[in-house]
């Protein structure tokens, strides 16, 4: 018999999470399979932010994405070993009726198949496709990408390097802002606790911001917006600091500076995509192999552990993409 | 000799435009040209909205587009009797030394010369590529586009159904409703003095808004992005609601939305695609002798009453195109 863990939505988020949002439970598994079936054994599990702002409703498996390894199969496209990612929530053990859902792993020699979640998955993807299409960087322009020691803010920044831009990020710690120069070669760095937005965009910035990578949201994107230069480009990704709030921050709207310089705002989400990732993963893949794509991963042990990791989400626990190794 | 007459910006705006903001002075211009000059003489002129956000400084001439005969020229390629339409400001004769900046007002045939400040113009001009390139409507969707009735809106509003999509528009009185509607071939009007903007929204376009071509701003504009669907696209043309504001509006802010729904929002000025015009006035000029492209002018008579016609922009006096007959 197999036993399964699973993490359960047991209130509604309202506010900041904490463990009062979750119960675990188990579940015991049939060990017989149907035809057609595979069980999926989790490797490693995600936690991202977006979780909290599509939340699942309670008494429900909280939903995210895996890396598993096929245990037992009865469906021969899948056998034994098959290593695969896949939106199968919080929850160890899965049988998969319908394992075309499923995507393979592309094979990553010696890198590690948790970058299935990260650079090689939803968040590399995001940064791929979202940063490209939305922002369109040219060689020689100015991008401001904050939250940029995040799962995705640390690719687009990489990948706006590749494409020959001025890249200027912010962070919450000075080890963070660290490993974004030293480590990513991001050309300028801030700490957003330390320095205040206005004054650190005309000391990194002096020449405006021709792209905009936002993961924060609020009043910080209205202010960057007003830094941008004519036509300038911006990806809205995320709103990390209104997530946890029940009203929503008011403020100046941005339609003047929106006009006044003609800037193209659009929001993007990493899943919209899908049918284009292969070709994000195949150059993903090679910018890591050449060591042009770097990642970072802050990986939690203990499939117990999953809810601290997600709670540290809001405080910026991790730098780089935050994974749970069962 | 000639006298010119002229508006001069006597102190910066401030509030609701009065007729304290600008006084009249006149100019002697020299009788004889020089070699290569040629004197405009204003035919037509233009108030509109955007000379309220872009003001010249206090003291000069106020800016904008006029239509104008050649009465007398030392420039052969710009002969007596010669149209043209160019941003001279606000003033009867001008002598201008390099006629190349004047744009020749092409054959409009039996239609009227003030279409060089309409839809053969800028606001035209702001109309096709900014609607076009911003908005990328397709047939079957819904479009709605605020101040309906202005010099702009009716332009986008006919140019949506041209391109096969369902047209929602708004505007501030029932005989402007009307002509949307009667004149004009907008699917859904309604009287935004009379009815709220979210009810309004849900009984003319329960299948949500697909491309949105704001004039107005403010708290509108996130109300109606709230109400459009997946991968919707706004342009921001105008704020009209805000211009004369000296506190802008706060409310809140439109991150969450446009991450929801991947919305694409982008500021538009009609000037920023001058290159591209001539397509643009070729394609208008063939769908208004088709009789596809209406237009309808609210024609002021006489230079020194410009002021109050500039004013009356404000309260939504004019219906179409706002135009001085000098």
């Amino acid at each position: 018999m197999v036993v399964c863990k699973k993490w359960i939505l047991a209130k509604a988020f309202s506010g900041h999470p904490d463990s009062s949002n979750f119960r675990m439970e188990t579940e015991e598994l049939p060990d017989q399979l149907k035809e057609g079936e595979v069980l999926c054994e989790a490797i490693f599990l995600s936690v991202d932010p977006y979780m909290r702002l599509f939340p699942v409703p309670p008494g429900s498996v909280m939903m995210g994405e895996q890396v598993a390894r096929i245990s037992k199969s009865e469906n021969q496209n899948f056998p034994v070993g098959t290593i695969v990612q896949s939106m199968l929530g919080w929850r160890t053990h899965t049988i998969v009726s319908d394992p075309s859902k499923l995507n393979k792993v592309p094979d990553l020699g010696d890198l590690p198949k948790s970058l299935a979640l990260g650079a090689m998955g939803m968040p590399g993807m995001t940064a791929y496709f979202g940063f490209l299409e939305a922002c369109c960087p040219k060689n020689g322009e100015t991008v401001f990408v904050n939250a940029a020691a995040g799962a995705v803010g640390n690719i687009v920044g990489q990948i706006a390097k590749i494409k020959g831009c001025k890249v200027v990020g912010s962070a919450g710690s000075e080890q963070k802002c660290k490993w974004l120069k030293e480590g990513l070669g991001f050309d300028e760095v801030f700490n957003y606790k330390t320095t205040p937005l206005e004054k650190a965009l005309k000391d990194h910035a002096p020449q405006g911001v021709d792209c905009f990578f936002d993961n924060v949201g609020g009043e910080e994107t209205t202010n960057v917006l007003k830094h941008m230069n004519k036509c300038g480009r911006a990806a809205i990704c995320g709103s990390i600091s209104q997530y946890n709030k029940e009203e929503k921050d008011k403020g100046e709207l941005p339609y003047g500076p929106m006009l006044m310089n003609m800037l193209r705002v659009k929001g993007i989400q990493g899943w919209h995509h899908v049918q284009k990732w292969p070709e994000g993963l195949k150059q993903m893949l090679l910018w890591i192999k050449e060591g042009k794509m770097k990642y970072k991963e802050t990986v939690t042990e203990g499939f117990d552990n999953m809810v601290s990791a997600f709670i540290g989400l809001f405080s910026g626990q991790n730098i780089g993409k935050a994974i749970i190794k069962v």
